[in-house]
Order: structure tokens, then C-alpha cells, then sequence
């Protein structure tokens, strides 16, 4: 079969990490035999922005809806304000194509660097299902009275229950078949958010009569970021909020060793749409275009797309494949303590994956 | 110089670690000896709700309105919703006195457990200012189509430039005076949040003109709690809003070594009302009246009530003594490995100060 992606590299290092990205999902193609992707590049971000006003064209979103799947690299430039950047492309899709999960694995490789002491790769391995839609993200609001005395500023969450169910079956269900502790955690703030999250925690109950087999637990968002910390172990699958799952995943990623490994997906969980795969980390103007960057966490959201399309357990090869590099330790890029290149990470892990 | 102290220990471990609290106060007055503090104790909390069906009684903050401090040990108890326990005292106290700050000192002392690896104590030492009566739990939002298909929760962050203004210009004061380093920086979320973190980092942004010495940055959430388990040694003072300082306040006492060590005050700045001192800790009604609650966050607390009323630096040396306990290591409480009993380490940390 054939697999139409359609890749925006976007700006700084996305270019760089998605060259590896694409090198292992072809070596994996070949491996497999019977697959093949083909692949269109959309010079979308920031630096398109600066040239044409539009941070993608018009009709993106319909070109877009023809492809099997989009990978995104990173976007962001420093004299692009964020609100610009951010709306006029990567939540543009998440919304437009009504990409309600965002799937974010937490795992300690064997060989990266756990900043905590004590805990092994065994101890550091769940899966957040964030809500990527709406909720805090909704952006609705105002402000009253702009720079005076008495100006107020006005924020709203919106919650559907439609799409609260939708991502809570998608945790129950994951929760079901992850592993054998079928454990979903709900991540809440209803002793403050006395709407939004009382709402959210009725839903994670009702939705929860359907799976009786899976232990529920419902912790607030202040305390499962302590708890993240002292005991990740407890934890094998978590839902949040938007707002909530974007800060939880990124402490989740500080846990497996940093933004060079924490991968993503955008999930159209109906497919009418495509789905999106990006790696969470930015586009690190600092180090751009030198071959300094990480290429892991693309590869990894490279192997997160396979997961989507193929459903074949064989893509955990890939994950073997960085692990076998880490372990070995010689091919490291220098947020790692390593000298190689962002190509070389690449090589390294094809190396692996062909000697698997 | 008398200090007229209200006492509310609350439920469940309040009680005890309270006694302790107000022992270390007791000798500190002794110790000193132009003060003295006369307390007066109030029963309220979840156990005074189900007797009477009120957390506090109705004129509660007439009451507490003639004192010049309120110590608080924890509130809750498993058969009152959080929501009752919280908004019929704490909330109410917090948000009734204009409790517009709430000061968290992030502070891994010599001797505790640190949960990173490479991180020393001087590497973990800065101090969270939280926005503490609007924001994010403002409590104003709703539902419609309650159960029905259609439903939808809404939740309504509400910020006003006066309490903003106010929360940051005690930012900036802090960030001058607190130590040679002089930087703030700001938690933010603009990227996302479009109305309420746009304005928020335009009054810092405002503010901070009148602070040139001061150096800032704003961060979103998301990052900043990764940061602050790569880089703690970065932060000095940091300012956040409700919610977000909730997080990363909790997130902070796992870095110190648990709540055991995490205190807090919520402070009325115009000096109107009385402020309240109260351990981040809850009530823990499963180790409680056993002897095995940690005292040291209340003590602590104890403490930074003390810096509120006094400015005496001599306080200070309540923070050494409890040091000295903690690199000693014979008198701790089970979560620290120990074997002592609650009122063992309040009399040991009383021995230590007596030594000093
Ligand atoms: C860039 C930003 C809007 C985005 C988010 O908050 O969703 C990012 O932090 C992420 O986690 O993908
Ligand atoms: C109990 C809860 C409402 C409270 C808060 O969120 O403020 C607590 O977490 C705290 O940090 O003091």
C-alpha cells in the first residue's frame, strides 16, 4: 500500500530533525516490503510568513485533507509573535481538522538522561491523552476598559460534552489495552474549577460505568505534578485538559530526558481527517542549521505516525533502534554529551534498526 | 510587644503539627523577650461542618478580623466535598481578607531529600509570589444543557489590572531586595490563552519599567515546569497567577523534598485584614493522630509569619535550627526515613534554636 504524508518541515531545526525523521520511516518501508510513502512538501512557517503574510495558503486545510497523514517539524520564528504563528498554522489543523487527542508518550529510554535520582526506564513509562481542541484553549474572552484603572481581562474555557466523551472513551479505551495494570488516571482541578472541572470529573465517572475492568483514579493538577516526580511509576495512563496536558507532558518530558525525546500526535480519532505527528520540542533558532539538533524526538513521532497508519507492532523496532543507540552511547548529539550530528543520529539509528 | 495570633488547626494532622508550631513561636518569643503572642483557638473546619453544617461560623471573619496574624494547620476530611471545606474557609478567608498574595519559598534545605540528581541546595532557592484572589478562581462560569447531549461547561478566568498590578509591583519589590541576582520572572501562557496571559505579560511588562535594576523574563507554564527541573538554579523570584502558581508551587515542594517541607502565607499587602500562615499540606487523615506527621512546614510557616509581623532576621534562625535537625538525621518522621514522633522533631527543633 501506498501512504500519502504530507510534510511541513516548518522553521529552524524542524528542517534538520525531519530529514531523519523521513530516512527512517523509507529504511522501515524497506524493511517491510509491502508499503511504500510518497511524500509532498509544504514550505509552510514562519519564514513563508515573512515573505507572503501567511503562515500557509488559503486553501491549506484543503490541500491538506487529501493526505494519509501530515508531519510537522517545528514552527516558530523570534519576529513572529506566537499568536501569529501558532493560530495561523499549528492549532489551525488541530482544530480545523478536529484533531481532539493529542497522544504523548512518557518513557525512559534505556541510556537517556532521567534527571531524578533512583528511578529506572521501568519506573517512567505512561501515555498522557490530552484534550486538543477546545477547553482553556477555546479562546474566547475579551478585554474591558484597556489600559485603564479598572481594565479587566476575561478568559473562557469551553467544554463539550460530545468532545469530552470522545476523548475520555479514546483514555478508557487505551487504558484498557495499554498493559495488564488497566489504570486510567483523570487529571482535575475541581476543588477550584468549580465548573469546567466538576464537569470533567462527572464525565471521566459516567464514561468510566462502561469499563469496568479499568481502576480510575482522579488526581489535581497540582498534585500529580508532585507526583510525577516522587512516584511516575504509579501512572500508565493520564488524561487532561488542554491546558492541563500541555503542562503535564512537558514535565512528563522533562522526566525521560528532555525535549529531544518527547514525541506527539494530533489524532483525528474518527479519520475524516488526517491526523498530525510533530515533535513537541520548537524550532531552537539558536541552534539552527547547524547539525546540532536531537533528531530522536522526530523519530520517534515518525514511529507514532506508523503506529496510526499500520497498527504494526513491528514499528517498536524503531523505539529498539534509538534505544540500542543511547545504550551504545557513541552516537550522541551534544544536549546528549555527544559530538555527532543531527545526520549521524539519524545514520546510527538506521544502522540499528538494518541490524535488528 | 503583644501579637495577638488566631489558631484554626483544622482537621485531621492540623492538630498536631500546630502544637508544634506554636512551640517553636513560644520560644522564639522567649528567646527574644520583648515579645509575646496570646492565641486564641478556633475549632472550625470539616469536623466543626458536620457537627454544626458550617466550616466557620457566619461571622467568622468579624472575628478574625481583630487579630494580627491567623495560623492555619489543614482543612479537610473525606466526607466533605472539597469544594465545601474549601470555599467555607480557606477560599473564603483567603478571598475575604484580600489575601492577594501568596508567597511560597521554593527552598531545598541541607539535609533533605532531594528528588534530583547534581541539584545541591544552593542549586534550589527561590521564592513563587502567587496571584491569590482572582484569576483562574474567580468561580465564575456555568453549565448549560446540563446531561443532555449538547452540554457545556464554561469557566471564566477574570483578572483586574488593580489586583494584577498590585501582585506584581510585590514581585518586582521582592526581585530588588531579595538578593544580588535581581531578576523576575513572569509565568505566562500568551501563546495559548489569547486575552487573560497577553494582559497579564503586558502589566509586567508596564510595571517593570518602574523596576530598571530588574532583570525579566517571562516563560510559559508548560516550560517553566520543565525548567524548573533541569535548571532550578535559574529562578530567584518567580511570578505566577492562580492557577498556574498552584502547579508550579506543588511542583516546587517535590524539588525541596515534599510537602513535609513546603509553607506558605497568604498576605494582605495593605495590611487591612490580618494575614494567614498555613502549610501546603492537607490534613492526611490517614497518618492522622498517630504521631507521624512531619511538623517542619508548619514550622516553617510559623516562621514566615514571624518575617510578616517582626522583619526581625533573627527568625532565620528557626530555618537553621531546623536544618541542623535535618543533616543531624536522628530526629525525622517516617516520610524522611526517621523514626521520630511528630512533637520529637518540634522538641528537637526547639533544641537546636535553644543552642544557636
Ligand atoms: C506552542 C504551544 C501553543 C503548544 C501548546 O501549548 O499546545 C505547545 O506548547 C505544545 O505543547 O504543543
Ligand atoms: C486546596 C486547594 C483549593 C488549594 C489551592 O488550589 O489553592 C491548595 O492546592 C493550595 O495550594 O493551597
Amino acid at each position: 500500500r501506498e501512504y500519502k504524508i504530507a510534510v511541513i518541515p516548518g522553521d529552524g531545526i524542524g528542517n534538520e530533525v525531519m530529514d531523519e525523521g523521513i530516512k527512517v520511516l523509507n529504511l522501515f518501508a524497506e524493511l517491510k516490503g509491502d508499503i511504500k510513502f510518497t511524500y509532498e512538501y509544504f514550505p509552510w512557517g514562519c519564514e513563508y510568513y515573512l515573505k507572503t503574510g501567511k503562515m500557509m495558503d488559503d486553501n491549506g486545510l484543503d490541500i491538506l485533507k487529501g493526505f494519509d497523514s501530515i508531519l510537522l517539524g517545528a514552527v516558530g520564528y523570534p519576529t513572529v509573535p506566537d499568536h501569529i504563528s501558532l493560530h495561523g498554522l499549528l492549532i489551525k489543523i488541530r482544530q480545523g481538522f478536529n484533531q481532539c487527542v493529542n497522544l504523548r508518550p512518557i518513557k525512559l529510554l534505556p541510556g537517556a538522561p532521567c534527571p531524578l535520582k533512583d528511578k529506572a526506564p521501568e519506573d517512567i513509562d505512561f501515555v498522557v491523552i490530552r484534550e486538543n481542541v477546545e477547553g482553556e484553549y477555546s479562546g474566547v474572552g475579551g478585554i474591558r476598559f484597556a489600559d485603564k484603572p479598572e481594565e479587566i481581562a476575561i478568559q473562557t474555557s469551553v467544554f463539550t460534552r460530545k468532545n469530552t466523551e470522545k476523548v475520555m472513551k479514546y483514555a478508557y479505551d487505551l487504558a484498557e489495552k495499554r498493559n495488564k495494570k488497566k489504570k486510567l488516571t483523570s487529571t482535575t482541578k475541581s476543588n477550584a474549577l468549580n465548573y469546567s472541572m466538576v464537569f470533567w470529573d462527572k464525565v471521566f465517572g459516567e464514561i468510566g460505568k462502561q469499563y469496568p475492568e479499568v481502576e480510575t483514579e482522579s488526581i489535581h493538577v497540582d498534585a500529580i505534578s508532585m507526583f510525577f516526580i516522587q512516584k511516575p511509576q504509579n501512572y500508565d495512563v493520564v488524561v487532561a485538559s488542554n491546558l492541563f496536558g500541555d503542562i503535564i507532558t512537558d514535565l512528563g518530558a522533562a522526566l525521560q530526558g528532555g525535549l529531544g525525546f518527547a514525541a506527539s500526535g494530533n489524532l483525528n480519532i474518527e479519520k475524516e481527517f488526517p491526523s498530525m505527528f510533530e515533535p513537541v520540542h520548537g524550532s531552537a533558532p539558536d541552534i539552527a542549521g547547524k547539525g546540532l539538533a536531537n533528531p530522536i524526538a522526530m523519530i520517534w513521532t515518525a514511529k507514532m505516525m506508523l503506529d496510526d497508519l499500520l497498527e504494526d507492532p513491528k514499528a517498536e523496532e524503531i523505539i529498539n533502534a534509538i534505544t540500542d543507540v543511547l545504550v551504545e552511547g557513541k552516537s550522541l548529539t551534544p544536549d546528549l554529551g555527544g559530538k555527532a550530528t543531527t545526520q549521524q543520529v539519524g545514520d546510527a539509528i538506521c544502522h540499528k534498526l538494518k541490524a535488528r
